[in-house]
């Protein structure tokens, strides 16, 4: 999976990934009254969740009909999909679904880890499929997705034997992009911090999984903390990072540049509130609300120039 | 709510939890047949992971209707259900709902945990709701829920606010059960356990959530490390701990005793497998597949005891 990203980020030009974040907050009023009234009109039920998700759907529709030549992959964060229940985690899947008829990469920000016959399930519904009987049914069907490491390598090996079998992907959390992300991960063992033992690991997993030059496990390290992004791509040659923490968290484009080797290979980066929130800033305001998927069109070109201007 | 599960758990008698993980391996093969014969008269559709998801239902309904009366608690593990889908994820929520009616407090195994904007998104989902306008409108609504500290404070934060705004509870994986989880857990910082210094921060968190006298911020502790869980009891004298582990992961009665203060209080066991699938041990094969919920009574009564032994 991870050349299938490559040739995608080679064929775009954009080392860019759109984040997926639908917050209520982003949803522009007319995308909800509009869901209001088709299920005024339905008989399927009026739940409130169900129109949210309903605008949800439309406003990722949207984005991603005006992003897809543009960028190889987006990233749905689950989360804020789940925060709206079951009709949320329908627009989840239905939005997966899309992006990947649009021949996007989906990249699906789960976080998800834990001991090793549950994370078996969590790689079951999120990369792989269901083997009942002789037939095997999907569930989510992501292309690649983020774990958490804190369980070691039994909550981990259940995502690297899916990327095998399935042919996918995942990013493993190493240097998250937060503020308190040092708490932990930079705590010192025997001289090195906790993240560098992480990436070790990273390594060791992701040597079972190689794909041509680079290996289907992945890690993510926060745009947030440049030194530690520099340090870590000198550690870790053939680990492709996921790079979020650009714009609204605060990493620049010059932070994130050590993210990426010689060639400039080696990073997708990832921007969400300022891509799909664009029409909500300064910067894109003459767009409207009414014109929101332009405005993230615009962002997005902008941001793939703004990284360009430094590999 | 952490006063309300001492509450159940004084009147019960009994510091158990049952998980319920239902695997697909776990489910009988009477209950798919009758899926099955459900869904050809349906005319809802005919997908197998919603054949298998109102399996999973029914399995797990049995089983509550026969320990509801002897149990303080559930403890459903999201994994089993998402990989399964939105079918899937469909039963967990029905299941949830049907525990509350039957008065159980259900704790959520998620094991969530992002950046604090993406945190605050899966507590809604979980513990809290979301405001529309005025109203407020819950998605999984579940009691209590595991919660992956590896991100840091601003992870967790907003886990401990919906603790505070909803009156609901949180177990912070601090020691966990599975094998390599020394990997990175046991490793020393300025010569203590990384899972110390978790549960530092553990405590730190708890304090602005207690319940009179334990807070609502609490800890997984696997009963597969028994020395890790006496020295984890002194150091956290208010934090009440979720012990998975016992049974079919190794963990026995004398391992977890030390999990209790001396008034036999402070931790609440994890049997899952043990549980939902004890129809298929040896000990319980005279019930049968088709009597597997009275195999569950059985089941519990006797891990109640042997518990009840050792404090």
């Amino acid at each position: 999976m991870i050349r299938k990203l490559i040739e995608k980020i080679e064929q775009t030009g954009a080392p860019v990934v759109v984040g997926l974040d639908p917050s209520l907050a982003f949803l522009p009023q007319h995308l909800i009254e509009k869901a209001k009234r088709r299920h005024e009109e339905a008989v399927y039920g009026d739940d409130e969740l169900e129109i949210i998700a309903d605008a949800v759907w439309k406003f990722n529709r949207g984005i991603v009909d005006e992003i897809a030549d543009l960028v190889p992959a987006v990233k749905p964060q689950i989360a804020m999909y789940e925060q709206f229940g079951i009709p949320g985690l329908m627009a989840y899947e239905k939005t997966v679904r899309y992006c990947q008829e649009k021949g996007l990469i989906v990249i699906g920000d789960a976080k998800r880890g834990d001991i090793g016959s549950t994370s078996a399930a969590y790689a079951t519904g999120h990369l792989g499929s269901v083997k009942i009987g002789e037939k095997e049914f999907p569930a989510f069907n992501t292309d690649m997705v983020t774990v958490n490491p804190y369980l070691g390598t039994d909550g981990v090996k259940p995502f690297v034997d899916a990327c095998n079998q399935f042919d996918k992907g995942i990013f493993v959390l190493v240097k998250t992009s937060n503020p308190s992300s040092g708490e932990f991960q930079d705590r010192k063992i025997d001289g090195r911090p906790l993240y560098e033992l992480v990436a070790d690991k990273v390594m060791e997993w992701g040597a079972g999984s190689m794909d041509g030059e680079w290996s289907n496990v992945g890690a993510v390290v926060g745009a947030t903390y440049p030194a530690m992004i520099a340090e870590l791509r000198v550690l870790m040659p053939r680990t492709f990072f996921l790079v979020p923490g650009y714009g609204a968290q605060g990493g620049t484009a010059e932070d994130l540049k050590l993210a990426f080797d010689k060639d400039g290979l080696g990073a997708i980066v990832n921007s969400s509130r300022g891509i799909i929130a664009a029409y909500k800033k300064d910067t894109y305001a003459k767009f409207g609300a009414e014109h929101f998927a332009e405005a993230s069109r615009q962002a997005v070109m902008d941001m793939i120039a703004d990284i360009g201007s430094v590999l």
